[in-house]
């Protein structure tokens, strides 16, 4: 649908401009949404899928030789969204994007997808529409096919369940690969999408542009998966263990010593915080290191990797893809636990990235 | 987990019962759930796991030669279920029972499953191990794995998805494969389903013995997929179109019609109700047929043979699964849309099946 995976993502219209008259799903019927998905849903091309939308279940092949990768996100109203500032169509892209990223994170392809949505009776027709747009917007560039899904109605709220399918046909790059030793490096930028939520949360301040307002919302809202730097990353033998940032650097780092069974060490100051960040930082009178630490939402890509390839696989990426690779610490023995320094060295105590279930 | 998917599903204890002390999950905090879902779920066997739960994706050999097939449904709670009368492994066992029914109803083998739970943070701890305990309840048998899923905090209500990745090593059966002349036939009995959610709505009632209330309950909380049965009736040439009973007969059946471009003309006699599901039917005052014909949720086999073949099918299958197949009508040409008929072959309307979004 859309041409380009580096591009920005498209915008879309609110389902609520304009003069239109609306309809509700109540008046569609179960019958009539899935009419209506499996049209919009079929004009996308796709390989491998022998069944799509509209049997009991999906019937795909997987390459030869490939391993299947399988992953899951749920994302749930006023939670991990909020209607007031995400449109149906961000919604959907998000849903999409996150398990995209899962996919990248292990170096692989993704394929398939199926998308269960639970939405009140009182939605609009043009809202789930506007979402399969967003779930279609971020997957058709990567050569993903919805096969498959639920929708049901909810007593109130939107829920959206996408599962991704991908393949790999090498040894996927795992959280527990790292090593005491290895340099910890992060894709692109840090903060960014944490610094989107603050404004959408906060409302739109004078003291930034609406420029940089609208890209940090959009990094929020639009997160791109890190695909092609996954897929070339995966490739590299001299990246041990690789993940991506979803909850945020402290949490997510978190993981991959538990699952290495090491500890780290991380520059605060070698984090890479575009100045938009910075600016946003000062404009809401917040630290942007609480961002890019711990802020989650980036999508980058999380990876421990050789000290001695570092340089050589930042120059690689950047030729390959375009984005930077950045050393932002290193893996220590599991004894020195995780910590993070200041640019003197000195230890900071960090908010925890995200987790759920903590009230 | 289970020793065989004959025998009655067990029972759990409620975990309210007893004066134990509750912890709640904001308590234990999204990595103390995850920990315990992690050993919950590592307790069971698997084959073709290179990587489970724990990594960014699930990494799984799909067997040479096959298919893979996919379907996922979202249950939501006071939509799907009841948490007045549904327990938490209950619902865990209906999450995945639907999923095992649609990769039944391809004739597949069910492989691996996904599974996301959003809950509020002041669930309990119990709750979410009974939740999971009936997960791996209904999968075990089946030789399915949990490997991988996604929790979550919800503001308001359980929201359980599930999605099944399964096998097929030939031509799967297809809902758009029914033609003119061939009968229509249902594995097991219709209705119970229906009953047991009646009586779980309406209450008890002192007409009907506490025994006869507890198969029609169960019936509702514990569906039985039927795979062993989709798996023989997959692989017998003379079935043409199969699907799983979810929504009804009147409207899985309009699915058969619609997908072969073809009608139908059931009779409503022939429906297999057994005497419990009649019984409850006098206790509420209502009309069994009803509950047989567009109750739903019997998760049955519901299929299309060729017509000189469904005496030998009968026996095939009885033979291979103790289940009996009832020859309940005919498929008719396109012009002849959907009838169903009383035993004087007069039509009769019916509601029609369950339809998310109708208000």
């Amino acid at each position: 649908m859309q041409g380009d995976s580096d591009s920005d993502p498209p915008s879309y219209r609110s389902p609520h401009a304009g003069g239109r008259a609306t309809v509700e799903l109540r008046a569609l019927g179960e019958l009539g949404v899935l009419a209506r998905i499996r049209t919009a849903v079929g004009k996308t091309r796709s390989t491998g899928v022998r069944i799509g939308i509209g049997d009991d279940t999906a019937v795909l092949a997987v390459t030869p030789g490939t391993s299947l990768l399988a992953t899951t996100d749920l994302l749930v109203e006023d939670i991990h969204f909020r209607r007031a500032w995400a449109s149906p169509a961000d919604i959907g892209w998000k849903a999409m994007a996150v398990n995209l990223s899962d996919v990248a994170s292990m170096g692989g392809v993704p394929r398939w997808a199926l998308v269960a949505a639970a939405l009140p009776a009182t939605a609009e027709v043009q809202e789930i529409d506007a979402l399969y747009e967003g779930l279609l917007a971020a997957a058709t560039p990567h050569g993903v096919t919805i096969v498959g899904g639920d929708t049901s109605t909810s007593r109130l709220g939107w829920t959206i369940n996408v599962t991704l399918l991908g393949e790999h046909s090498g040894a996927p790059k795992l959280r527990s690969a790292a090593s005491p030793g290895d340099v910890v490096a992060v894709t692109g930028s840090l903060g960014r999408a944490a610094a989107g939520l603050a404004l959408l949360e906060q409302g739109s301040t004078t003291a930034l542009s609406a420029q940089t307002q609208d890209a940090l919302t959009r990094a929020h809202l639009r997160p791109m998966p890190r695909l092609a730097e996954g897929r070339w990353l995966g490739e590299q033998p001299g990246v041990h263990a690789m993940m991506d940032l979803s909850d945020g650097l402290s949490t997510d780092l978190g993981h991959i010593c538990r699952e290495s069974d090491v500890g780290a060490r991380i520059a605060l100051d070698r984090l890479p915080m575009p100045p938009a960040v910075r600016e946003a930082a000062d404009a809401l009178g917040t630290d942007p290191s609480e961002w890019a630490a711990a802020g989650g939402e980036d999508y980058e890509l999380l990876l421990t990797c050789a000290a001695d390839m570092v340089e050589r696989l930042a120059e690689g990426l950047r030729a390959a893809t375009g984005t930077a690779l950045t050393a932002i610490g290193r893996i220590e023995p599991r004894e020195a636990s995780v910590t993070y320094v200041d640019a003197r060295g000195e230890p900071v105590l960090l908010r925890g990235g995200y987790q759920h279930f903590h009230g």
